[in-house]
């Protein structure tokens, strides 16, 4: 059984040093963790092959397959991904505000590392050097508790990073990653409050539910995306259909990808038949309300459950509404406050959209697949957060940080 | 019993309301609220009186009395209290950030409300004002539920705001008052994360604790501070006592107190003996470490308890080090992350001190007492945050809002 305790109190130990280290000396050993893991790439394809042997064994879904297989290419690009984040400015330090009072103290507003961060997650292993990277860089200490079925590939990667960590001088423990993978020590792992300052759960929607109702450390929610784009009766139809294309089948298993459609009645005549058409060559089903059904009879008939699901397939639920104050009750009753889109050319329409949707993201004629911490021009993204607490939507280095009051006196009481 | 979901319902909806009212909108009722406060005042007292009545019944302690009392004073001072939130800016729809992107994409970061805001609070009727007025100015709606010794007196002055409310036109569920005193229901309340965005627990350690453990929903950990000064070894041993006085026994209750003392030795001699002459006049008792001892053996033993303990009282846990690497270390051991500071001369260990003391505000040269929301100027505060996400330190207006992006598109796709 993996000593959480023990971590916990190294990670601390670990963030107490990183706190301190310069932007410059925080470069350095990024550069040599991503040299690092190309020089050492035969031992981690090594170890990532007794991952895909044992998947393979237990008659994993090709695809998932596919996401598990390392190459010397996506190490290659794992490394590229470290060095991408050397040229980010670095958040820390940062003075965010300077005000005095009236009895002379002044108070600054410094931008701190949050600490210790906990991150778990089922996805590919580039996930262990990218969250690294981003901790990293950001001064806080990193506990990782990946899949199991990718144990062996993580642990191989966290080595190679923690060895190039010691030459550059640096303490290993700034990334630690658990090699227990049983489901108890995440359980445990999530009562660590004394040690861990934020969970980050990455994943299935399965996974963060159960992170977010059992754990005691502050949680960041990610990733869920039932994401909507509502095409407006002053819309282009044109511009819909593409933008529908888009958000739809572009990459369908990713959490900004749109699942639900609601459409203006008035709008029907004009737009189903030929974004029908368009769907239809890349085979996605339509799961519909009686009003659509009217105008696509092929259309199946869409349920309740169907509304509320985020499909990540080639599937899409539709539904008609008669002006925009039922598209927006019908948005905040089913979406997942990640990403929605509406398509009008009626600038106070839109602008009513924006403010009234709750979501991260609310977009005007544009593709939900635009919420992405790259595509917002962060450079880098360590999920999507839904939640309205700490930050929203795709998170960068600043959404790493905290910050802490510093109160110059000469004396002052109350 | 309580219907939780039904109150989280008509507060998701009152919260939809309330992000679209104009700040003139919010400020005239507030003013309405506070006008019906002092116009009620006979019912409000008259419902305090019940519960002084049952507290006293059940032999509650005369200083706790004292906290649940109303005259027509503290209406007063409540109402007053709201007038003060008329007078702050509202930063709801303030456009934060606004960046284009290579494709043309325009991105606009602006603030809004957090939604719905659940209150746990053990603390005296006048939160249930302050509480309500700090949400409503933010466009949140709340949803309270305060001491069963309280009870009578929170619905009073609950149902008086909202008459109020609804007289200005405005729902009255901005304000809901769980009229069920069960624990029970906090348990029930703490699983309604489909209905409330953010919790906030106020009052003893016990409370904030079994909230943290058990509440689904994202929460703000307020409150206990296990404050220290640490004198340096370059201090000014006059302001030192004049700092630890004042720390320490200005309001023994708060979480801003100071708890413990730690010493640089070589400043033993000069500070101890003024010092304890000192804390004699004000009845402080003193545990103290063998170092402290050595000068001072008046001073009881401190135990590893002491150093780890809020007194809350006129008790003071006293510690000696060797220089500022070994105070940090121990106050970064035992501390809970609210407020420090370091009396000091010398620029470089100020500096030092403030930089790795890991805790929300960290003083040089000034009381530990400053940290209070209006001390900082915000005008108002909801509690002080003890944890890195969100918010950190005293709470105002701004850490009661979260933030939307607002993407202006052209046909944009990936």
């Amino acid at each position: 059984m993996t000593n959480l305790q023990e971590m916990g109190k190294k990670a601390r130990t670990a963030a107490f040093g990183l706190q301190k280290l310069t932007t410059e000396t925080k470069n350095q050993a990024l550069r040599a963790a991503a040299d690092a893991l190309c020089a050492n790439s035969a031992e981690i394809l090594a170890q990532n092959a007794r991952d895909l042997e044992a998947g393979e064994a237990a008659g994993m879904h090709p695809g998932l397959l596919d996401r598990l297989r390392l190459t010397n290419e996506r190490i290659e690009a794992m490394a590229e991904g470290l060095r991408q984040i050397v040229l980010l400015e670095d958040p820390i330090g940062e003075v965010m505000e300077t005000f005095e009072r009236p009895n002379g103290l002044i108070l600054q507003k410094r931008r701190v590392p949050l600490g210790v961060i906990g991150i778990i997650y089922e996805s590919r292993p580039n996930v262990t050097a990218d969250a690294f990277g981003l901790c990293f860089k950001t001064g806080n200490a990193v506990i990782l508790k990946g899949g199991s079925d990718a144990i062996h590939s993580n642990l191989a990667i966290a080595d190679t990073i923690r060895n190039a960590l010691e030459t550059s001088g640096i303490t290993a423990d700034a990334i630690q990653m658990i090699a227990d993978t049983d489901r108890s020590v995440t359980a445990a792992l999530m009562k660590l409050d004394d040690f861990i300052d934020v969970l980050i759960p990455r994943g299935s929607a399965g996974l963060i539910r159960a992170v977010k109702e059992n754990s005691r450390i502050p949680v960041i929610e990610t990733g869920t995306g039932n994401c909507h784009i509502y095409v407006d009766k002053e819309a282009d139809t044109d511009m819909a259909v593409s933008v529908i294309m888009n958000a739809k089948t572009q990459r369908i298993g990713v959490c900004n990808a749109c699942e639900s459609l609601v459409i203006h009645q008035d709008v029907r005549e004009a737009l189903l038949p030929k974004l029908a058409a368009a769907l239809k060559t890349k085979q996605v089903e339509m799961r519909a309300d009686e009003g659509i059904r009217a105008y696509l009879p092929e259309a199946a008939e869409a349920t309740e459950e169907d509304y509320g699901t985020e499909y990540l397939d080639y599937i899409v639920s539709m539904k008609t509404v008669s002006d925009v104050s039922e598209a927006i009750d019908h948005i905040n009753r089913y979406n997942t406050k990640h990403s929605e889109s509406i398509i009008t050319e009626n600038k106070e329409t839109a602008e009513r959209f924006l403010n009234e949707v709750d979501a991260a993201c609310v977009y005007v004629n544009a593709s939900t697949r635009f919420t992405d911490g790259f595509e917002f021009g962060f450079g880098a993204e360590i999920g999507i957060s839904t939640q309205k607490l700490h930050a929203r939507g795709p998170m960068g280095l600043k959404e790493l940080t905290s910050y802490k009051y510093v109160i110059y006196g000469t004396g002052q009481i109350r």
